[in-house]
């Protein structure tokens, strides 16, 4: 990865911190692990897209990775994504690819069922 | 676990039937691993919880745990969820403990980071 490329983990965003805090946390072991890393939010949330790409062009960024911290595509990640990116890439005039959810990735199978495996190991209530 | 107990996978649902085969996807190794346990939607798609709970009762289970399939928890969980969870195990005469959303356990953390890096090791396009 060049310093040219950045990462933008998306997440849907809310009006409710505590919806972000989430995200925040899950995005952690990334942006600690992946250089010019950033989590951004499709609507209710700062910073957006756009800010991200503002931002990370004036430090030489030109090319965008959007990552979905989505398990599934809906209507969200077929229409409205595709169409954000299209308007913020053309407008600061930077590539942006965007990649699949992250549900589609059998990754997430695996820690799924290694979160329900702890689950099952808890005492019972 | 005793063959009382049930694992209830819950996804939120859609019409969209690529909405639901991720889930299914991303709930197989839980499902092939873990005995008693199957998926559910929220609304839009079946088998719903109460189908689940129908049916698993009539083959002797009594306790079930509901693993939200979601990243974090908004009105669905905070609200909905535990509202018709309520009701469930009222009317099915079960008891029903609802866990976190998979999106707190470290796990999902991880295997986002993951995610990620074999997104930046794909050959630019």
């Amino acid at each position: 990865m060049t310093s040219t490329h950045h990462i933008i983990l998306l997440a849907h965003g809310s009006s409710d911190r505590r919806w972000c805090e989430t995200f925040e946390k899950l995005a952690e072991p990334t942006l600690n692990s992946i250089e010019n890393s950033t989590i951004a939010y499709m609507e209710l949330a700062e910073p957006s897209m756009d800010t991200v790409v503002t931002q990370a062009k004036s430090q030489g960024a030109s090319q965008f990775t959007v990552v979905p911290l989505f398990l599934a595509a809906g209507r969200h990640l077929r229409k409205d994504v595709p169409a954000m990116i299209k308007a913020i890439s053309e407008e600061h005039a930077v590539t942006m690819r965007l990649a699949d959810p992250i549900g589609y990735n059998p990754q997430l199978g695996l820690a799924i069922r290694d979160v329900v495996q702890e689950e099952l190991a808890k005492p019972a209530e």
